[in-house]
């Protein structure tokens, strides 16, 4: 295991979600469990990309995930509400890399921060494919700068 | 099976919560699955009674779910947002009958709608008690008026 | 609300599920949530579906959950393994209704029991249509004898 | 981010966990959502060390999750059964890495792999303190050979 990062602040990202937790999130010990922050990276993501023009049920090209990641920092409960930062650290020809900050509703340090990496294929063959032009154009509005690309 | 109820208007609940839809919410038929409504009653009902002085953590008197109910009137899908109507229809001495609803973001006619009943309990003997005279002021500011109690 | 009905026995049911508890499925209180129930029913329900030879991406007729409710008799925790009960107690020309039963490994008074009701319908129009010929040979192999229909 | 890791085999990993799918863990691509993966990870841990006496309501230990990650190399969906395989590739002084993965019932190539880092603290502080003798002679039985600590 290499040095665990520092929490990242919301200025290092671009696009933000609001959620909101539910109290089934809360798990035995009282706070949000681990597996749900994931949840909240997915739906972020998912919502840019809907919002962005993806067609769940009818576009032949998918993203499907190979890679996700997270540290986690401080807890959180419900009924907090969240907001997920959002940026593209690498766009590829066929995957995206996102970095994804969870903040407590006016907390500026993320109380958790991760990475999702999508790799696009064709929904039928399931093979990698060029990402779409389109979709490529709507990523390029969370790519973030060069040079920024720890997690 | 008795007659099908109409889907309500928002005007028949008192309290609202707003809640955000996820990713994960829809299920392979891309549309909100059943099993998630009740997580919206859930939700909203816990979220009313932690904002009116319910100590998870150390209070002595827990509410158990006895029962739930829900009727399905047409569907939601992740991105939408989602208003969850609540009201007790029945406020006895140890149990509180909810009504709730389940409206799209800017409609007014319910998605769903449905009842949860809450026993009051010991939370070391599981025993049946009176509910606390905090909760019951907490718990009249939803209380409907009488004749107002199906479902 | 009417009187509240006696915990079943695993032989009121006909056909029965094993499935495993999570760790999240827990809540706050430290037992199984009162919504993960539901989940329970909907899997043990499309579990034996699915077996029965429901194509969940290309069926042109699909099944639309209108009701449902449970009672709930006594906790569960995880790590319990469970059983699910299923029968038809209905079975008319374009629904069904399934009594389930929540029951742990060992026990043989149910901790839940409840009921769905599904309404099949056209997946392109959403209007209700009879049960394919296929599927009502299936779920005939689930039906309770008359008389036997109470929740 | 490094190069891509290769599927495990079953007997890289000590212990294993059978969990059932459920329903709604397809998501609307109708294959097991990557977030669900961290449950059956958590589920596996946990159940692990339930098995070998933690006692989750009074234990004045307990095991916070800092870090997750996982790889994913090929789709499950309902009602695949599946194994989840776990070691500790690390045991420290207050933390322990462990390996899981992830396997359809009958395959033995990983379907999914990652890691989940546990610090242990006390309860009522949130401070690290070293895992107590009991719980380290437990996780010992799942303590890979050194060398083996690659993800």
């Amino acid at each position: 295991m290499s040095a665990r990062p520092s929490p990242k602040k919301r200025r290092e990202f671009i696009h933000f979600s609001r959620i909101t937790t539910r109290w089934k999130d809360n798990d035995a010990y009282r706070h949000i469990n681990n597996v749900t922050y994931y949840s909240f990276f997915d739906t972020a993501l998912n919502e840019f990309l809907i919002r962005g023009g993806l067609n769940i049920e009818h576009s032949p090209v998918i993203g499907l995930i190979a890679h996700s990641q997270c540290n986690y920092f401080s807890s959180l409960a419900f009924p907090d509400s969240i907001d997920v930062g959002l940026k593209a650290n690498r766009l590829g020809n066929s995957s995206v890399t996102y970095a994804l900050g969870i903040f407590r509703e006016g907390d500026d340090r993320a109380a958790a921060q991760g990475e999702m990496v999508h790799v696009y294929v064709d929904r039928k063959t399931g093979q990698p494919v060029s990402i779409p032009q389109e979709m490529r154009m709507h990523l390029a509005k969370v790519k973030s700068e060069p040079r920024d690309d720890d997690v």
